[in-house]
């Protein structure tokens, strides 16, 4: 007997962005195509570093998501020119947050066949940050929704709301698994409360949730490999 | 007997903008300001309708709430003055934005008392729907979380969404009322699902948001009348 929850895995939790679908690489293009917009108003500036203090100092307002994204850029683009940028330049920023709400949903590679795989076995939950209409749409557009138990779209992956997802499903945490690509919100959150998290991690992170685990996490290349995973770790506990 | 339901109430749905806390007024004064900025280089345009153009074709990227506002009038501010506007009048409507998401809560007349006088008595759900953060943070700043059994913040309040809340806490419709402002999202679709609501009208309406019952829906001038409704509610039924 050990204090580590060690049990069969009952209830799967599943991160959406970068885990699921695609999305950190669509931010990346919309920063590159702000840096080209931005950057003739802007000598010198090192565009990434202010867009990226002004992303931090307004998620406390705008949480997670595309829309609060779009208005830091605006606020950056302003600031950082010293109000040279013009209206047609804001519009562009703006015409390039709507196409990111816009965009179909690219699934990743063996997402669509193992959760399908997973789905009859396990309580699947779906636990994801942004925004709330954004998210909604991303999923229905993913075509995964009907597999999922229960969906969690919350403002933040911290402790204490992971405790309440818990809670609220009645789900014990010795039988529940966090998987997903950020260490500093689907991992150690988890950790934290006393249970298990799986990572996977994704071609490309946003320094805001960049974080490392002490390396003792189960750590897969590739979401295809989670069933034999789960089917493992109820072998050992058996 | 009758298919309308007439048992005694179990469940209350509060809406949160307008029933619980002021709102609209935020929204109103703010459309002022933008009037006043953009006026001037608008030149016999009719800034509310526009505005309220723009609004409605976003919402379905944008979702309800203070940030797809903000972005709807930072669009509109650039449309009618053909890019007239420039950084300063741009980053004033951002300014705006971002002090409406930080404004502190006030309490409608009577909701504060009333909500206290519920919760012994009935399970109180909170049914908002905006940003989820804000409405989160709107929620917190309130002083009334303690007091509700279930929060859901949605993003669309139509008859699906009512009936998987519904579903989803294993709430008997003939056992539930919905009170809020709104008869187009607070009283419509609750009666399409069987279920029953009472309306209690805001002195502001969006008009998004502007509808008409058939005025046989109970309608109280202030919540404070609530609970002597939902106990004469009762003494109908037994």
């Amino acid at each position: 007997m050990t204090a580590f929850p060690c049990g069969p895995i009952e209830v799967v939790g599943l991160d959406g962005d970068d885990t699921l679908w695609r999305n950190e690489e669509y931010f990346a293009d919309t920063q590159e195509f702000f840096r080209a917009l931005v950057a003739p108003h802007a000598d010198g500036v090192d565009l990434d570093a202010r867009l990226a203090e002004n992303e931090r100092r307004n998620l406390e307002l705008f949480g997670f998501g595309v829309k609060g994204f779009t208005l830091s850029m605006i606020e950056t683009a302003i600031e950082v020119s010293q109000g040279r940028v013009g209206a047609s330049e804001v519009q562009a920023l703006l015409d390039r947050g709507k196409a990111m709400l816009a965009q179909p949903v690219e699934l990743l590679d063996g997402v669509a066949a193992t959760v399908a795989e997973l789905a009859p076995h396990y309580r699947l939950v779906l636990i994801t940050k942004g925004d709330l209409l954004h998210q909604e749409q991303k999923l229905a557009r993913s075509g995964l929704a009907e597999l999922f138990w229960h969906i969690e779209i919350i403002s933040e992956k911290d402790e204490p709301t992971y405790e309440r997802i818990l809670e609220r499903h009645d789900i014990d945490r010795s039988r529940f698994v966090m998987v997903g690509n950020s260490v500093r919100s689907d991992i150690l959150p988890v950790l934290a409360i006393g249970a298990r998290a799986v990572h996977i991690p994704a071609a490309l992170v946003w320094t805001y949730e960049h974080a490392d685990h002490d390396g003792s996490v189960p750590t897969l290349r590739s979401i295809r490999d989670l069933p034999h995973w789960l089917a493992s770790t109820a072998a050992t506990a058996a």
